[in-house]
């Protein structure tokens, strides 16, 4: 990815967006995206268009707290001013929290090690005007013991491609899901997943599954079954884009 | 206000809403407010329109948590009934958090004892997509005891006409400052203001004036000046509408 003479600088940048007015990250012709958003205030200061790479390529409507994203240039620049230059043309919806160089092969997607998304389910009777779009919003409490049992038997590596949509190409649907864990405070539930990567819709379809485990319309302890199927319409529902957050992005240290 | 037969009953709601997309709560023609929007769901569901008593009229992209209206019916209603059908027609951005009903002579505005208003000044580098709809993104520290000196100035019962839109009628602009404060947490100052009653921009007038304080650009100890003058130039800025929720009504009890 990072060919380049000795000379490559590789800008780094992390972000966090509102999702609610965009199609989602990646450009599409005629869609407001985020990186068509964020590459079109970058070739403004620039004045050259980056080629970007991104750690999560998250769907329409899901939010980011720790999104990374790099891009080589060609000439020195200063981490700081694009940061400042950028967040004048888009901030407070999409927002540079942090910039600098890191080193000529950094990657944001390839070198990145583990992705860590929460997903937040607000059970309180009505929507609250000042967190709904950032949460689904499903009133009723939730039992939390058969989502935990649940949530164990998914932990691990395993293959889950029932829980993801069916892809065109053949790679593999083989993940290492290393926590997936359901906090509750007050009305809101959080559950949270990290995995060495997620295949499309998968921590939608988790959450979704898990739901559907608390409302008792899949048995907690079948979900080895679930996993082994390796059918999508084994899985419970996708739960809603508004609850998602990628929050942040883990690279080895150096 | 309530004026009616001895069947006269009287709802009450306990309103939230996100004010960011409202041209405040009063309704005006040609423009999308509260009351407008919460009027006219109200007719759909009492095929009548009701007349609202409102607690804070607040003004364009000014929040509430816990707005309190009153309107008084002639029929039986159910007022659960009513949040429901309210709530399905208007939520997230308008949520009916309470209703219930109230005894006869009960007046959203007029029995109200007072408003407890809060201020978030976001004082981080650069502003969080999560919550920059309602605060007030201005990036930097704001020394605390000068504000809080300050603070203390404006406490009790003053005229505070120099803290309010010139009144074209000649109405009292005395009140009762009961609480003025600010709490600091991590990069988030609340000022939290409470009275029997709030002039037209009063709570934004105190909040620029404790910030243009912080910032040296009045003196802490000018206050009794300030008030004494009965001039808006005499104090600080107007701070923006953003930061400001109407947090709470207080009634007498029973």
């Amino acid at each position: 990815m990072a060919a380049g003479g000795p000379t490559q600088r590789v800008v780094r940048l992390t972000l966090a967006y509102d999702g609610t007015g965009f199609s989602g990250w990646a450009r599409q012709p005629g869609a407001r995206t985020v990186e068509g958003a964020l590459t079109a205030a970058l070739e403004r200061v620039l004045r050259v268009r980056p080629r970007l790479s991104v750690a999560g390529r998250t769907d329409a409507g899901v939010h980011a707290r720790g999104q990374e994203v790099s891009f080589p240039v060609r000439d020195a620049v200063d981490p700081e001013r694009i940061q400042r230059a950028v967040n004048a043309l888009l901030a407070p919806e999409v927002v540079v929290v942090a910039a600098r160089l890191a080193g000529p092969r950094f990657d944001a997607r390839f070198s990145a090690t583990a992705r860590v998304y929460a997903y937040r389910i607000d059970t309180a009777p009505w929507p609250d005007p000042f967190t709904s779009r950032f949460v689904w919003h499903r009133p009723g409490r939730l039992p939390l013991a058969p989502m935990r049992h649940a949530a164990r038997d998914l932990r691990g590596t395993h293959d889950f491609a029932s829980f993801a949509r069916a892809r065109k190409d053949r790679s593999s649907t083989v993940r290492t899901l290393r926590r997936l864990t359901v906090a509750e405070r007050g009305p809101l539930l959080t559950v949270t997943a990290e995995a060495d990567g997620f295949l499309h819709q998968m921590v939608r379809s988790l959450v979704g599954t898990l739901v559907d485990v608390a409302e008792g319309r899949i048995a907690a302890d079948t979900i080895p079954s679930v996993l082994a199927a390796g059918d999508r319409a084994a899985a419970g529902r996708v739960a809603p884009a508004s609850g998602l957050t990628l929050e942040r992005v883990r690279y080895r240290l150096g």
